[in-house]
């Protein structure tokens, strides 16, 4: 592992910022898996960061995410052995242990806790995950786009149920991942395929957990947070105003609802509606899309530039919107077929965020 | 295997009989079942059934059963696949192949159909099974009662999806089992518990494929049936009438609901009502139990004596109910924390069906 470098206590910070901000309002509660992950790193010691290119091919790599609805998530990211329970699962399934752990999920706090999982489990964690940013459903990752075989499903909960799956594809491994995740309290801990090295090679989205330390450093020490963080991502500005309404309501596992920005200043009179199922779906003025997914939607707060969570929209709160490009791979005709608008029931052709005027 | 004898197609129509008064109710539907079964050993020839002394000690035994309401089972019992799916699952995880499978439950059709599966299989059927009669919920088996660790369940789907589970006790087990059935439609085949012959002694109740064949010969060539049935099993007849009222209901996999049988002849002014968790459980009249579940309840018709499952109810049907007592098993305090009165919901201490005047 030579060049590796390690996540200390001192990108802890940047990274929870920056998978907020990746989170798109959703991807688990990033202040819980924050405090999880110092006193795990505390306990167990700075966690390696390595490429792909540090381990042989046969290496397995188990990608690892919180499944459930983030309003749960929020209060029941607690239990230490999940982890453990499903490397034991793993190493009696392919007869060898796990090499590192990977974030299923970069945004939100599935992308903050692989970090907590690595330190418990004495294993470094791959720069790289599997959506560039938060999607609600288990099919909805790079191996699936890449065309791997959604072959295993290993679950734990935090009574100590292990489950593992050998789903037909990827449709049914969500639908029932999802039933067991709601018969296990509406929360457990899930690997979602398990990789060889050289399976994940173009399989995964490499580089996002030091974009993340990135982002999330991208505005300290600056004048104008606002404009650094777009700067960062190569965002537009959507809108910026404050929160007049939100509606949320948790069914089936999913958080869905929307969220209604009214513009001030010099966006006065816009009215912005976001659609949400655990993530910012898409952007809506005057009946016309500005943004939509796979495309990231952020909202931030208008002085600070932190990215506020759905969990923690509030009325009245000033806020602006940020909506960026997501992964390439993403844009491809599965990656649109996987998760692009028509996968979330939207009656919307895609365009990417930079071609809409 | 010297002494075991073979289950072939003279054995079916009565084993279909035997495991329909077994059934009390539910089970699964017998008809179905005997048509699948009978299929089954026209292909792939007759089905070795052999006694735990016939197995060395680490041969594994699977004990297997459909999973579902009644209600769904009775259209979704087709798939050939599953029970390979389940058997490679075990072989993967055991490293080596069953040796034998035996009925979960065998009132209903899940105490036919395992000789399908086992010709299908190759693999000869333990004269044994896991109720003695049907029962809804997954933690209500032999294995659970004798204090065997419910530490592997193995579900496949008519879709082809394999899921296994380490439950930490029977009550998670049935929890997700029923959550991952309901998401697979309301119907799967589950190997609950996988034994070694040596764990399965005493934890399994034996002679119950033989004793189910010997219930379905005991009416052939009787002049009276129903007198015929209930001297071989012991049992009393509660009352013989006509069934007044049916009221069913599927909810969350199982069906519920309540029967009314009104008496006739001898038994003219009387008015029975059965409740009904899939299965018979408790017989009322006049706000007082006749019988309650472990002990075993079921209607037949009046004439024939052949036992009539739930959804073949039917408004004006002549019928009498019998009872009788249920393994000893279930009446020890496990067995009847397990599955007496109070744990379907029934605010009734029990009492055994031989001793209520």
């Amino acid at each position: 592992m030579q060049g590796s470098r390690l996540i200390t206590q001192e990108d802890i910070a940047p990274l929870a910022r920056g998978c907020a901000v990746l989170g798109t309002g959703g991807g688990g509660d990033v202040r819980t898996g924050a405090i999880a992950v110092r006193r795990a790193v505390r306990e167990h010691g700075d966690v390696p960061l390595i490429t792909l290119a540090d381990l042989p091919g046969d290496a397995l790599v188990v990608p690892l995410s919180g499944i459930g609805a983030p309003t749960v998530g929020h209060e029941m990211i607690q239990s230490a052995e999940e982890p453990l329970l499903i490397r034991d699962e793993i190493e009696r399934i392919f007869g060898r242990p796990p090499s590192a752990i990977m974030s299923s999920e970069i945004g939100g706090g599935n992308g903050v806790m692989p970090v907590a999982w690595a330190a418990r489990l004495g294993l470094p964690l791959l720069d790289a995950d599997a959506m560039g940013r938060a999607f609600p459903e288990v099919q909805m990752v790079s191996m699936y786009v890449a065309g791997l075989p959604a072959n295993l499903v290993v679950m734990a909960d935090v009574v100590g149920n292990v489950v593992s799956m050998r789903p037909v594809d990827g449709l049914w491994a969500e639908r029932i991942a999802r039933a067991v995740c709601v018969a296990a309290g509406s929360s457990a801990l899930m690997a979602d395929y398990v990789l060889t090295a050289a399976q994940a090679r173009g399989a995964v989205i490499e580089g996002t957990v030091s974009r993340a330390i990135e982002i999330g450093r991208a505005t300290r020490h600056e004048s104008d947070p606002l404009g650094a963080l777009a700067r960062t991502l190569g965002a537009k500005r959507l809108v910026a105003g404050k929160v007049t309404d939100v509606d949320r309501r948790t069914t089936g596992g999913f958080a869905r609802g929307t969220v209604t920005v009214e513009g001030v200043a010099e966006d006065k009179g816009r009215t912005l509606t976001l659609e949400i199922q655990n993530e910012n779906l898409v952007a809506i003025e005057d009946g016309r899309a500005l943004a939509m997914v796979p495309d990231l939607i952020t909202v931030v707060d208008a002085q600070t530039a932190t990215a506020v969570q759905t969990e923690g929209l509030r009325y009245g709160q000033r806020v602006a919107v940020l909506a960026w490009p997501c992964d390439p791979l993403w844009r491809t005709p599965r990656g649109l077929e996987t998760a692009g608008p028509r996968a979330f029931g939207y009656d919307l052709d895609y365009t990417p965020v930079e071609e809409i005027a």
